[in-house]
């Protein structure tokens, strides 16, 4: 039974109020429990802007690199450990806590390279140009780091990726953190911390940490503040909705809701490699995590001649998915990560069973104890019912859905389905007809943070559309929050301020150093 | 007696609802009326949706530069004309509505040749990288246009200028534009929106114009939509708290108040080229357009042992300011744009004189028919006071505010207070010691959107910090908004969609077209 607390102000604290159980999904089970109040917020804030921000921008990006390799060093080598506590309160395979542990420490390690490359503390932004008459009076922009606080609502699914990116970015940028950790995976995140902590890597105030509530921290935000959320999309809109949020300006950036999509097209034959691929990675994002991915595919558009094949086939595979304890060597998939987790999941498959026929799985549970819930494939009947489009059902469930691939305007046509999503961060399209790829690209690209082709010769290249890699952005429009992480310096961008100079050239360049960089 | 127009749905309407006036501030004279109500909102965006998108969609980059280019060419014919209706309805001297007028064609001009060095529909984001375990699997990021509308709520103060270089920004980009106009000065905005229309340049849908109210309208936005707003702060944070425009993610750019800095340097000396741009800069800043600029000074920061002479200097050449009616040649400054500006500047007047002395000029008015200010020059009885840096007096008025200029840390002291604007739009600072001028950039930049620094080699060579160039970033943190407009090629950003890319190498290069961009 452990008690997680709070790093504050530059030590551990209780906090207070009831205690919030941390449970086992696989067997419910109360592993330890959170006191979620009691946290003085405007100390913390105050620890971050006095210590941390002056200690990390002190350094430059080279510097502030090498912290992040050292940060990724020390979640790999407790990676075992990790794992273990991944498996018990995150409801996660040794897979599953593999991606989300790896991610962590491979994109700390991307962003420590990608800072070793840069020079100095703050980073010319494209070139110079003539402003004056003559070429003496010059305009240059220069991004220079935020003197403020980055705090990080970080989500359940990904306690250490989520964290560790964003950690990356804000560090990188000369940015201290405040971490706070989705409640039901808080374990995980907490040993990260303590961690993080005990390496001593970080300067005093760069790195806090809360499991607890943070109600009440958004109010004393300032101009120079960030906040990344990653979560729903009602949590996402309240935190936008805050006043003082709006008042001030302060940045937002909103990972949320994603209905994403696979479109197969119409020219992918039964038995090809594009085919494979397809089936593969669809198979992947709906039991990684128990599909509890915000990339994974929900909607899985068939052209209808192809459509009994496909479901065959996903069948096949989705019911020899071994579901069990994560601990077990032998389970694929394991429970969902909450009671509450359990419930929606359930609520939703009942939602798009009334749109849908369920081909396999289905609202029940999947075992007497735990939150298991059996991988769900549904077959719509229409593909204009609203509730496909609108509902994220956040387990391992998507739905298949009929287009006409004979058609003249498939690609089209399939296009405004997709679109239907109001705004994703991921569609997939798998197909080795270039007119129809570039028409599908072009038509999504614009309601798509990401789109992933998949076609012969991707064939065991990559990983699939479900992966968040730190060389591409990851957020969405719409729906999906507007947001946008990583996709490498632009990661940096909500940490980072961007300015124009406008001056004397030599001035611009010899007193502000910003020619010596571009 | 001019009843203004919409132009929606490719046809002039009148709207309903009690008549608003439209005056002459210089004689309180009623030129015209507008009937702010009755607009089909539905309908008008529909018709951008539906016609404008698509047909600004089927032309390249190149096309609607030339489109640009026609507009520009359209007011700079007008011009004449134009400057007459800005000295009217507007307040604006000829050299005021020059500085709008040539402001808007010339930044339409800019973006028309930004444009046709462009090639195709999308733009490449970087370069690409590779993803997978060889160079085959790749990533690159694409800029394309988002297919939905651009909604522009200007300001009065601009009326030509602020609509132009939205207008520029989101028509090459891509997005049909529905123009709000600012109601003070909205006869010059409507002259030009007949003048658009009439031209027959724009493909139908792509522009329409709203001299009304646009009460409502924001609620029927969705996620590939844009919102961009100047004006106040609490109208800005009234559109950021939209509940429709969050639910859905709708972007929204926001240039709001600012307290904008002057700052001299301590090594500044009586009689030198720099002083002299100080002195010239700050005195265009408080008389142009009345003082009605969103980047004009309002705090001039200037070390103790030099106040006197500058207080003297400045009294001196803004009390020879000719005031009167702008369509009188002699005029250099007019009044401001109407009665409500006209209680606002007096009051902002008197709440400044709690806590600085008046050196010349003050709240009473200046003439006894039209809405006249003197303009007014304070000086700060304490640098420390809120009001002085949190209350932006929309007018021909500044404060001067002393800083120990021999302190061994003045530079960062004066950032200290500069940067206590709360987030800015610009800062200038005149000096020729490159560690001050280094130690204080630095110290404001992360502060402020744009920096203008001013040395004896930058005489007579550039327009003053007030003067927004399209190739420089326009907008700032915080107070100001935390938007960004203009900046080149950053300046298209609200209005087009970034989305990684990724895929085999080649399909991306042939199929997508986007290495062909790079």
């Amino acid at each position: 039974m452990i008690h997680l607390q709070s790093y504050v102000c530059g030590r551990w604290e209780a906090g207070t109020g009831e205690p919030v159980p941390l449970h086992d999904p696989a067997t419910e089970a109360v592993l330890g429990d959170v006191r979620p109040a009691g946290i003085d917020f405007a100390a913390v804030l105050a620890h971050a802007r006095e210590h941390g921000g002056p200690a990390l921008r002190a350094l430059d990006f080279p510097q502030r690199a090498a912290l992040l390799k050292q940060l990724a060093s020390v979640v790999h080598e407790h990676r075992d450990e990790l794992i273990e506590i991944a498996g018990r309160n995150g409801g996660n395979t040794r897979g599953d806590a593999k991606f989300d542990l790896d991610g962590a420490s491979g994109t700390l390690a991307y962003y420590a390279k990608l800072g070793s490359e840069l020079r100095g503390n703050q980073l010319a932004d494209g070139e110079s140009s003539q402003l004056g008459r003559t070429p003496r009076f010059s305009g240059q922009h220069i991004l220079t780091p935020r003197p403020g606080v980055a705090v990080h609502i970080n989500a359940f699914n990904f306690p250490a990726w989520g964290m560790g990116e964003k950690m990356a970015c804000a560090l990188l940028a000369g940015m201290p953190v405040i971490e706070k950790a989705g409640q039901a995976s808080a374990l995980l995140a907490f040993r990260i911390a303590e961690l993080v902590v005990e390496s001593g890597i970080l300067p005093a105030g760069a790195f806090q940490f809360l499991p607890g509530s943070v109600s009440g921290l958004l109010d004393l935000l300032g101009p120079m503040d960030t906040v990344a959320f990653t979560g729903s999309a009602a949590t996402g809109a309240k935190i936008r909705s805050n006043p003082n949020l709006i008042r001030r300006s302060v940045r937002v950036n909103v990972e949320a809701d994603s209905i994403n999509s696979a479109v197969l097209g119409p020219d992918v034959e039964e038995g090809s490699d594009t085919l494979e691929q397809f089936l593969g990675n669809v198979v992947v994002d709906m039991t990684q995590k128990a599909g509890q991915k915000c990339t994974a595919v929900r909607r899985i558009f068939v052209p209808a001649a192809l459509v009994d094949t496909v479901c065959e086939e996903l069948v096949a595979r989705l019911e020899s998915t071994a579901i069990g304890n994560p601990l077990d060597k032998e389970t694929r998939m394991g429970p969902v990560a909450s009671r509450a987790q359990f419930d929606d999941v359930r609520q939703g498959i009942e939602r798009l069973a009334a749109v849908a026929e369920i081909v396999t799985g289905g609202s029940q549970p999947a075992a007497e104890r735990g939150w298991f819930v059996r991988p769900t494939l549904l077959r719509a009947r229409e593909p204009d019912a609203a509730v496909l489009h609108e509902l994220e059902v956040f387990g391992p469930c998507a739905t298949v859905i009929a287009y006409d691939g004979g058609a003249a305007n498939a690609a089209d046509a399939v296009a405004a389905l997709v679109n239907r999503g109001d705004g994703s961060l991921v569609a997939s399209v798998y197909s080795d007809d270039r007119s129809f790829l570039e028409a599908t690209v072009r038509a999504i690209a614009p309601w798509h943070g990401r789109v992933w082709i998949g076609s012969e010769k991707t064939m065991g290249q990559a990983l699939g559309p479900g992966a968040v890699l730190p060389a591409s952005v990851h957020g969405g429009p719409g729906r999906a929050g507007g947001g946008e992480e990583l996709g490498g310096l632009r990661g940096l961008m909500p940490y980072l301020q961007r300015t124009a100079l406008q001056g004397d050239r030599t001035v611009l360049s010899r007193v502000i150093g910003v020619d010596d960089q571009a």
